[in-house]
């Protein structure tokens, strides 16, 4: 006879279904039992449910496939939802299993019993099913299969009661296949063609599925035919970038720089992108940062087939053969000296290998990877789709579990490395080829930004110190070290770039632990000069602007 | 101009709040600024929201008053959800304070915006609110102040939207004081006394609040004066023990181990506890562990005094001027040779100091704390409530802050610790007086146990990896130094009791990782054998009715 568990894993596995990151409990014990009848499910355990659910994001990302998670109840989804927020901003699909107390247990409202389904609301709104019996399982699983692969991707979330997972008399399911998505409606594509040929300023703007070649290629064509700009979304889930490839302007983090460059759009067409909005709100000024006057339109729907769109749309503008403008070879010089946050970004630019898989969490360290990786080989970029902390070091793991013949560098802020710090032990046990580096500053850097740019000022000691992490310094080598973890310390940018060329040349996982100043500390830093002396890619007039704007 | 956030400063810090676990973002940068105006509130910076909501529990536990938390919108209390989960097991009251999105933000549905309340009713099922203007924050913070303290204490959960805290015209409040509970009903004493009468085999369950020096007296002279056993709830929140107070025997963990301590008992009178169900369901094994034809009776309802009610009820009964038997004062010898878990417990039984509090979550290798320390200097010991996996290491630094004056001892397994290992950066930077015991056995052992005890069996390779952590196997003196604790690892009794000896002498915060053999590891485990050794309190007679029954 066939338990629950092991129908669900063969569901799983029949699907296509290939990769489960885990940290079981007691009432998850049939399922783990189960993996040995189903060798085609890869089982990665975590040490904590946030680098699972972290990982089977970034395994999305790269793979275009869902991974399942294996969560230990109410609170194992608790500390498995913020890196579930990432995912489900990415819109990528993941298939979350969450054990539950046997359906007879549930009424004796034992330790451990909470609700789980409104915690799994949060992050999979579009489905979230407690499973009744063994019969029912495997086809609520397949609809939570469908329902992730659907477009637009989710985090379906399935809750598995222990004695549905034991019971017997369950068997499999096939998963009805994915339909395909339509293109946009002729005549949308159409309206939108005409606002392009209008002449007004325009701008694409591109997020999801097409910040790959397809798509970056027919928007790049439309933009060099009609002399519109090309933007990508803030964070994108995987941008595909580099030499040969058509570039693209990411918008700003900060909602001042994304005014600057909105301003004079008239025309905004989004595609799989949402109208640009600051990140957070600030006292005075607007969460909505398309120019007045602008006119926002939209090529696709949620459910429809962007790049397909997109080529349409290129072909009804008649820029199908137009060559689009490509990224050019180019890389940073070898950074030399006293280290900073500016020199890691230019030692990856430098050395950064072809095909890696690059990702950003180093929120205000990371402000010069993009310009300095711009020129470098062709690799793919993910970043913090949702701004839950705690992304790069566990997506590292999903990405280098779909790629294992890419290399995967994740670089991370120490304050953003701690969340999810245990990925490590996952990455040694499944000898996987990532690299982290980490910038140590001491400092929730960002949150010394927001404090001026929220109006909060002036901050004394008891405020400053909730954004300091120098008492006592982290030390990421020994922590890394402690997982297994091969890691070390890098002060000079000479010492920087020699570990960086040992962990690029031997396999991983390593950790290099960039100690750099804190370039925005000190009582009176002047954000915006820093700003503006890091984004060299503003034109003068831009920048001109923005400090007239924004810092008088 | 008082901002929201100031008001709501004041308001916390005159209703005697006065210590915040933090770990902020940009939506809580106006509380942040606000602390250099409220120096009674004391703000502690954590790596992780797990361990402020740990530490919150920790706090309460020890003073009996709440702390506040402060998080970073819906993504930051997931990260908090265990340890609440915890905390309103343990019935500590807590008041969570969770930063949102402005309220003229939320329609943008930018990257972090996710619905809070939907995660804060799983912790908070009592008292969620979004408070709406800064002119309503310090009412609803004063409700939820006075949520969290009124019995059944809860946590209480204020969701603060970023413009409601930045903005001004807010004034504090008072909140009105917590009205004295009623005793049980004279009726309910009566009747309980007269089962008591009745000579029929009887226990006292005590839970909550019965388990310090107070209720424990009132029980033990009533159980003295009539023949009843005293037991307590597998977890308790805070147990006062030691030699001078009355001894009181734990349930078990194991549903089967209950079930031979509660056989032949006719009344059951529970008293602040829950009746006995299994913590896991099993296959074929009843919930439900109290004998049939047991008669439950229940001394108070949630929202009564429970050590007034008990010492009603000795009144009632004769029993005020029994003497209750009194733990004798006896220690273990010192541990020698090679080291493992019992001699782990035995040590910290052989050098545990007066008024230490002890944190037990060591699931498998503390089994012999509990005998190891009967007899030591008076302590407390908290226990791991909610069975959410992560609380020792938090707890302790919540204990140490209410506590200055007294060492604490967190015991905890490998695989618990890592949920928040961040912790020790929290205990390190507030220079805390915490001594961390890990139990390094490179195994979820516990799941070991469980996953024969679901009849799982037989598990081959794919399922035993999951339960494994020896591959990498970790370097928790590494991570603490990591981290800025001292830590320090011990092969042998005599390394570790100069270890311990060591970190009590010394102002901490201290780690001392224990080398372990995985006492359960082997293909042929036998659990029962093993547990029937380790558990030399069982009479012989229910040894034997014990292995009858349940290891045929």
């Amino acid at each position: 006879m066939t338990t629950g568990a092991q129908a669900l894993l063969k569901t799983l596995a029949d699907a296509g279904i290939e990769v489960c990151f885990s940290n079981p409990g007691t009432s998850e014990m049939h399922f783990v039992a189960a993996l040995d009848h189903e060798p085609r499910l890869r089982a990665v355990l975590t040490l904590f449910e946030g680098v699972a659910s972290g990982a089977a994001d970034g395994y999305a990302r790269m793979s275009g496939k869902p991974a399942a998670t294996l969560l230990h109840l109410g609170c194992g989804l608790g500390n498995a939802l913020a890196n579930l927020h990432n995912a489900r901003r990415a819109r990528v699909p993941l298939i979350n299993i969450v054990g539950d107390h046997a359906t007879t247990h549930v009424r004796f409202d034992a330790q451990l019993q909470s609700d789980i389904e409104t915690v799994a609301r949060n992050v999979s709104p579009g489905f979230v099913r407690t499973s009744r019996s063994s019969a029912e399982l495997c086809h609520d699983a397949a609809d939570a299969i469908a329902a992730a692969r659907g477009l637009p991707h989710q985090v379906a979330t399935l809750i598995l009661p222990a004695d549905v997972s034991w019971s017997e008399g369950a068997s499999a399911c096939s998963v009805s296949a994915v339909p395909a998505a339509a293109r946009a409606a002729a005549g949308t594509i159409e309206s939108i063609a005409a606002a392009i040929r209008s002449g007004a300023p325009g701008a694409l703007l591109l997020g999801g599925s097409v910040l790959r070649e397809e798509g970056l290629t027919a928007a790049a064509r439309i933009a060099q035919r009609h002399g519109l700009r090309l933007l990508a979304e803030t964070f994108p889930t995987r941008l595909e970038r580099g030499a040969g490839l058509p570039a693209i302007e990411r918008l700003a983090y900060l909602a001042e720089l994304v005014q600057v460059q909105l301003a004079g759009i008239e025309h905004l067409i989004l595609v799989d992108a949402k109208s640009p909005v600051s990140f957070f709100a600030y006292p005075g000024r607007p969460s909505e940062l398309v120019p007045a006057g602008c006119h926002v339109h939209r090529l696709v729907e949620a459910d429809e087939d962007a790049p397909a769109s997109l080529i349409a749309l290129a072909d009804a503008l008649g820029a199908t053969h137009t060559a689009p403008p490509l990224q050019a070879v180019q890389r940073p010089s070898c950074p030399r000296g006293r280290l900073n946050a500016a020199k890691v970004c230019k030692a990856v630019g430098h050395l950064l290998p072809e095909h890696a898989i690059l990702i950003d969490e180093a929120i205000t360290s990371g402000l010069m990877l993009g310009a300095m990786t711009a020129g470098a080989p062709r690799h793919d970029l993910l970043t913090l789709t949702g701004g839950a902390i705690g992304q790069a070091l566990p997506n590292a793991i999903g990405a280098a579990i779909a790629c294992p013949d890419r290399p995967v560098l994740a670089l991370v802020g120490d304050g953003a490395a701690m969340y999810t710090i245990q990925s490590l032990w996952t990455m040694a046990r499944e000898r996987l080829d990532v690299t982290a580096i980490v910038f140590n500053n001491a400092a929730y850097s960002v949150l010394n930004v927001e404090l001026d740019r929220v109006g909060a000022q002036p901050a004394g000691q008891a405020a400053r110190a909730q954004l300091d992490l120098g008492e006592p310094r982290l030390d990421f080598a020994r922590l890394a070290q402690g997982m297994g973890v091969h890691g070390v310390r890098a002060d000079t940018a000479e010492a920087f770039v020699k570990a960086l060329r040992y962990a690029l040349d031997m396999p991983g996982p390593h950790l290099i632990e960039a100690m750099i100043p804190e370039s925005l500390g000190g009582a009176k830093r002047k954000v915006l000069p820093w700003l503006l002396r890091s984004l060299p890619r503003l034109p003068r007039s831009l920048q001109r602007t923005l400090k007239a704007r924004i810092a008088p």
